[in-house]
């Protein structure tokens, strides 16, 4: 037997469109991410693959991608958990700023440092401005998070895995993830056992729900990477997410 | 202290615009209950009420509305229980009739006493019929129901109140119950401690939240029939409740 477990990032959003760092930032999606998520509910249709719970990150982007992909899938009443723990990447200082100028301002060694490495984070964002997130309610009482490289990800992302979504893999429950490209990227990681350096060229596409099947024992993939439930359209997006910022 | 309760009636259905018996049928919000959601969520912002929780039915056009409410008022991240028991009240084999029709077809005694007699439910819908929920996944391992009456309403919803929301409040939150016109009015004759008669006359407005100031101690209303909180277009949408199906 294996467990299903099933990540979808959320659709485009108006800062994707954009061209924006946006990490928490809580930007809704644009028209074509609306159209996204209600495509990646057909799909999980047209796969007979039907979530039995959901978890969501905090932010609005993530929350409606779910929202829209039940409704379509007509699993919108299963049960719901949030935490901030599957927040995008916090981008620290780089939150709110244009990719292409912060490239062409830092160069692309410096740009694709703050993107891709695994450990070096972006430098942190100033308490109280704009785009900081230290008064927000919704993480009252947690950490004031100011910036994040993919490690910090995946490190504030495991104590959730195991807490929150092994239980309900464990009870044999259909587990759907709604986030982001980085939490989804670092449980990847996570999952298929990529090293520090192979994982800068992984890339996951919005709106394509990406299938994993789990060992029961071992909680490991059995098919390394799983199943993209559109494969053709998740190839030609990868590329597309490869290229952003040029 | 007072605990804050806060009852939201879904935005109009395609159903309702149809003036068909709806109960347990699924169907989505029209364009005008979109409308209605977003604005509920507009009127919590305004009157500075900011749910922590929300409890909704498992029915497609409670869910919409909280979320559509919720992400109007930006609490859209807020924890989300689900549960049948706050489902519409099960029109039995009235589900899918029209309001007009049926009322030709049976007369006028007949008919009220369907839609607002206390204890005499419907006639008991077929298993297995189009607009039976007998094989619905989300109700699995629950007890079949086939048709209610309100007295059945309040008898399933209790247990809900007594274990899921009474918790919440006693924690301090302010609760959202995103709900029914019949699963509300159960709530509101239990909270205002109305009498089988008078409840008859008592209906519920869609898409305008009404709010509540429980006492700490007791959990009953500080103030009877709580606080709508766009009063006057409340008082209007009664009237317009009063008389379908004519």
């Amino acid at each position: 037997m294996t467990y299903t477990l099933v990540l979808l990032r959320h659709g485009e959003s108006e800062w994707n469109a954009k061209n924006l760092f946006t990490g928490w930032v809580d930007v809704p999606l644009s028209e074509k991410g609306i159209e996204e998520a209600r495509r990646g509910g057909t799909l999980l249709t047209d796969a007979g693959v039907l979530p039995d719970v959901v978890h969501t990150s905090l932010l609005r982007r993530a929350i409606t991608t779910a929202n829209l992909a039940l409704d379509a899938a007509d699993r919108h009443w299963i049960p719901v958990r949030r935490h901030w723990r599957l927040n995008e990447r916090h981008y620290g200082a780089l939150q709110g700023k244009d990719k292409k100028q912060t490239l062409a301002e830092f160069g692309e060694e410096q740009f694709m440092l703050w993107r891709r490495s695994y450990d070096t984070p972006p430098p942190e964002i100033e308490l109280g401005s704009e785009f900081s997130q230290d008064a927000d309610p919704r993480y009252a009482g947690e950490p004031t998070v100011r910036t994040e490289c993919l490690k910090d990800v995946l490190e504030r992302a495991l104590p959730y895995w195991d807490s929150a979504i092994v239980p309900d893999l464990k009870e044999g429950k259909t587990v759907l993830v709604a986030a982001h490209g980085n939490s989804i990227r670092a449980i990847v990681k996570y999952l298929d056992g990529i090293d520090d350096e192979t994982i800068a060229g992984i890339n996951i596409p919005t709106g394509i729900p990406l299938r994993y099947e789990l060992d029961e024992e071992t909680l490991k993939p059995v098919t390394k990477g799983g199943q993209y439930l559109d494969p053709d359209a998740a190839a030609e997006a990868i590329k597309a997410v490869a290229n952003q910022g040029r």
